[in-house]
Formats: C-alpha cells, structure tokens, sequence
C-alpha cells in the first residue's frame, strides 16, 4: 500500500460521506399550504447539515496536513486510517438525530461523541507517526508537531466540555461546538499553509 | 493542500451529487393498472432531475475552466471551495422540492437561490484569485478576466430576474431558467476552450 | 477541460452508480417467519440488479475503449459525455421498476429505452470523433473504426428487437437482453484487447 | 484497458459501498422519551455495520495487495473484477438483514455467503493471474503466491465452518466471524507490507 493509493482512497470516502448527508434533507408529502411550516420544521436539519459538511471539510483539510508529512505508510497506520474513516462515515447518523431533536441530550451527546473519538484516532494516528518522527518527514521541525498535537487535544478538550455543558445549558454547549468550528478554521490556517 | 487534490476531492463531490440526484426519482407502490398514471405524475421530477443534473454539469466545467487558471491554493480557495461545494452538494433538496411541486412559487424561489447561491459563491471565489492576477497565472489576458466576470454576473442577473418573474408568472419564469442553461452552455464554449 | 480530467469525472459518476443500484434491494419489515418469502419475492430485484450492475460495467468498459483512441476533446464531445452520464445516471430507475413489475409491458420497455438512448449517445459520439478521424489517433486502422461502428449498430438492433418482442413474448424479449450481454462480451473482447 | 484505470475505478467502488453502509443506521420517528430504546434496539445493525466496514477494507487491502503484483490486465481479470465488485456491492444487504434478525440462520447464512462468494470470486483471479506466472510480476517468490494461495483458503474454509455452526449454535458462528477479522488483519501484515 503506497501513500498516495491511502490518500485517493480516503480522498473518496470523504467526497461521498460529506454528499451523503444532504439525503437526510427531506421533507414529508404535505399540502402545498403546509409547506412552509415543514419548511421552518426543517431548520434544525439544514443546520446541522451545514455544520456537519463543514466539520467533515475539516477533518479532510487536517488528513491532508497530516498525511503530507508522512512519508511511509505500515500496517499500523493502514488500520488506523481504516478505523478513523469508520468513525468519520457514521457521522450522518448523528447528525440526523441532532437536526430530529435539536435540543435534547441523548443526540447531541452522541454527536459530540462522534467528533471526539474521530478526532481522538486522529490524534493516536498522528502520535503514532510523529513519535521520534517515526514515520514522518525526518525535516519536520518538533515545533510544528507540537503545534498540531496542541492543536489535536485543544479540540478533544473543547468538544469534552461542550459535551459537559450539555447537561446544564444547551445553548452553551452549541456555542463551544461552534467556537471549536472556528478555532479550527483559524488554527489549521495558522498551522499549514506553508507548502501550499 | 495543492492544486491536484482540491481538484479531485471536488470531482468527487460533483460526480456523487449529480449521480445522487437519480435517487429522488421513486414510484410509490401501485398495481401495474396505475403505473402509467404514476409514470405521468413523475414527470416533473424527471425534468427537474434532467435540469439540474445539466446545471451541475456546467457548474463542474465551470470549475475547472475557473481551476485551470488558478496557480496556487491559499486558505481562501479552500475554505471557499468547501462553501461552494456545500451549495452544489444542497441542489438535490429544491430539485426534489420543485419536482414534487412543479408550479409553485415557494420551490422554485429556493431553488433558484441556491443555483444564485452556488454561482455567487463561485463568482466571489473567482473575484479572489484574478484581483490583480492574485493567485492566477500572471500571463492570463485581462480580456478574459472580464469575459468571465461578465459570465458570472450575467448569469446571477438572470437567476434573480427568473425568480422575479415567478412572483408573476410560473412559465416565465421557466423560460429564465431555460435561457440561462443555453446561454451558459454556448457562452462558455466561446470562453474556454483554448486548452481543451 | 483535458481528457485525463473528463476520464476521471466519468469513472466516478459509472463507481458510484453501479453502487448506487444496490440501494434499491430492501426488504419490508416482516417477522422472521415471513422472511423466506420476503427473499423470494425479492429475486426480481435481484436479478435485475445483477443485469444492470454488468450493462453498467460494460458501458464502463465501452467508454475506455472509445476514450482511449481520443486525442482531443471540444464542446461538442464534453456535452455529450455528459448527456451519456445523464442517460447512464438513470439506469437504476428502470431496472428498480423492471425488478418491481418483472413480466409486465411498460417496465421493460423503460429499461430497453434507457439502454438504447445510452447505447446511442455512445453511437452518436463515437460518429462524431472518428469521423475522418476528426478527433482520434490518425493511426486507427479504418476497420477498427468499422468493427466499433458495427458493435454499437448490432447492439442498438438487439435492443429494439427486444423491445418489439416484448409486446409478443416476455420471455422472447429476455433472451435477448441476455444475448445483449454476452455478444458485447465477447466482442468487445474481439475489438479492444490489444493495447491491454 | 490499463492496470491503473482498473484500480481507480474499483477504489472508487469500494469507497462507495464502505461509505453506503451507513445509510442504514436510521431510527424510526419515535418521541425522545422512547430514544434509548430505539437506540439499543439500533445496535444489532451498529454491530454488523462496523463488522462489514471493516471487512470491506480488508476485501480493498486484499484487492491492492493482490493488483500490486499483477503486470497485465486481460479480458478474464477484467471480468473477473467487475463480478467481483458485483460481490462486494451487495454486501450492504445482508449485512442490513443481519443488522435487523441479529441471531436468527437466514441473515447470517446469507451474510456468510456473500462473504464467501465475494473471496472466492477473488481467489479465482488471484489463480488464474498466477498460475505459472501468467499475468503476475515475473520476480514474485513461488512462496508469496502459495502463502497467498494459503490465506485464501483458509479464510474460505473458515466462512464455510461459521455457516456450519449457524446451524448449531449462533454465537460460535459469530465467534468464527470475529476470528476470520483478526486473522485476516494480523495475516495480511504478515504477507504484504515489504513495498509498503
């Protein structure tokens, strides 16, 4: 398995997960005149579609910083890689369940839960490869692995205490998940534009 | 994140949201005696998957005469992209809705703003990198520049012209829709074809 | 728009729907003692999944081997590649009504039309890019250039011989949609092989 | 046809199908105070989802390891794959009938089935592009092809064994399931990594 058959493959999972998710976009057979009204009902829907294609834009965005700098690929990576896709390919279902009840525990819960344990195989991936630059690029400075091992527990943290905050105030929990959305986008901008 | 995979990943979203969209077009469960009857109520599905399928077409040869031009990728293109992609990704949603009610104003009116939103995006993307050759390659005429400028803003008149149009009447409003994918069609053979 | 690109976008939209067809095998919630008769009612589908998911490879296949003497694409080709992916996009429309209604009239008769039209696009883009070699190698023996001609003729006539035979015998017709597949196998076979 | 298009356009397939999977994870419209049981009713169908996307990544690793060696394509390997990926497209359906009768023969016999169907499929052409080193890298040690030879059959016989103990007892057979996955990963490291 070379690395560019690793990243084409991934490449499509995440192309047809993040197309996928607009399937859950539907509305019931309704009278014209009760359109609207299913329409409005539908928000919560649209909105955790957006910020779930967002999201998965993310993660695709941090595979490539990180898969850029690796420069073999073993069996240990081949199986983490196969796991972290699992976990990105059953964010749908999560999503799903946050736009059917927007406001309650259980689903935002399991939502958190999604992110976390993809973005927590990301880390383990990363560790693994960027210990004693076991499997990365020998050049990469230690500041810039740093960084994004920072960057890796920042986020596992922030999603931690949105999900904690579930269980007293909801709408506290939805604005750290949004703030993770742009910490990230700053972040990830500040990490690796560098060979773009 | 070069140039080849932003590419591709787009691909990739382009080739499964236009495949998606056959999806929508089911006949509910009926005795073989009320199939014609249900074939002919599924018209109008048919010819807004047919649309929109042709639509998502030229939006992907759009891209890549955009694409082709463009010499690198900063965190604008990307973020950029991954917005435009989620416009493209959204279609199938109105296309669904106007298929199922064909000549109201209220599915038309989202569907028309989400081509506006999708071409909209692509002209702010398109903005970005030829201000001042920012990011496209420097020996690109400023005739064509303003041809596909022009393109652009044309065609977003034409959209919101479409939808206006729809407040008074439906086939009018049709015909917009129609004139545009012609236009398109034969306005950007003349641009590009150059390298093809 | 450069081949390697338009070969690309095609490959996708064919991967994803020859997956797409498998969608359509869905068993209705019954109980467990109810499900081998479930299965069996199910064997349409199935059949008529396994038919279309080898047309589908086979009109992958067909598309490699025009594409491969292509040496250049204008307008004319790219819109016609698309129209084929539209025509080829609805397959699992027909073969999930084929496989509802398996010895009925007008469900075989949309399967045979939607294999015609796509056959045809073909034909009608092969004619148009080796006419006087306007668009291929101009080393394409003018006989290889007859025998494509031939297959795609030869085919198009099974087809519609078997959509006449179907207003006679259901039966007939099936034997030579059959036939259909096992004539492009081993001729494709004949034509292409020798730069595999 | 070529050996990369072929791998392309199976890539793509397998990152479909592995990505479909989820599609059946859904939850009946039940009010949120009936969610947690709706949900521990869902994880029959969450078990056989992970179970079948994890072995769909060992059937794309088990295709790569196999293609690397393969210097030529002919009509048979060409065949041979498209039914192959045929195998492996309809997965998705047992595997969402194993998902909804968890312990119950039928589902898991059919499951087992395609399992078996789809890595005999992929033995055949595994024996007809090595026998006498037909169409594989004329340099592969006899060892290799016979320890792959070996781990075909093995895992073959293993399937048969599990559908074999369905019949006595359900939680053995599952037991034999597991175990294939963790012979399958732990032999295929063993196997294939040199040019990794």
């Amino acid at each position: 398995m070379n690395k560019s058959r690793l990243e084409a493959f991934s490449d499509g999972v995440f192309a047809i997960v993040i197309t996928l998710l607009v399937l859950d976009i539907r509305i019931p057979k309704v009278d014209y005149d009760h359109l609207p009204d299913a329409l409005i009902a539908l928000l919560p829907k649209i909105l955790s579609y957006v910020y779930s294609f967002i999201i998965i834009g993310v993660y695709w965005i941090s595979h490539h910083n990180v898969t850029r700098l690796v420069n073999k690929i073993d069996s240990v990576v081949l199986w983490g890689n196969i796991l972290f896709l699992l976990s990105v390919c059953i964010i749908p279902f999560p999503t799903s369940l946050m736009g059917e009840y927007p406001f309650k525990l259980i689903p935002v819960l399991l939502y958190g839960t999604s992110l976390l344990v993809a973005n927590m195989i990301g880390f383990l991936i990363w560790a693994y490869v960027s210990y004693c630059h076991r499997l990365i690029d020998p050049e990469t400075p230690k500041e810039q692995i740093r960084e994004i091992n920072k960057s890796f527990l920042y986020i596992n943290a922030l999603y931690i205490i949105a999900m904690g905050l579930m269980f007293w105030n909801v709408y506290a929990s939805y604005t750290i998940f949004f703030s993770v959305l742009v910490y990230i986008i700053l972040f990830r901008n500040r990490v690796s534009p560098a060979k773009t």
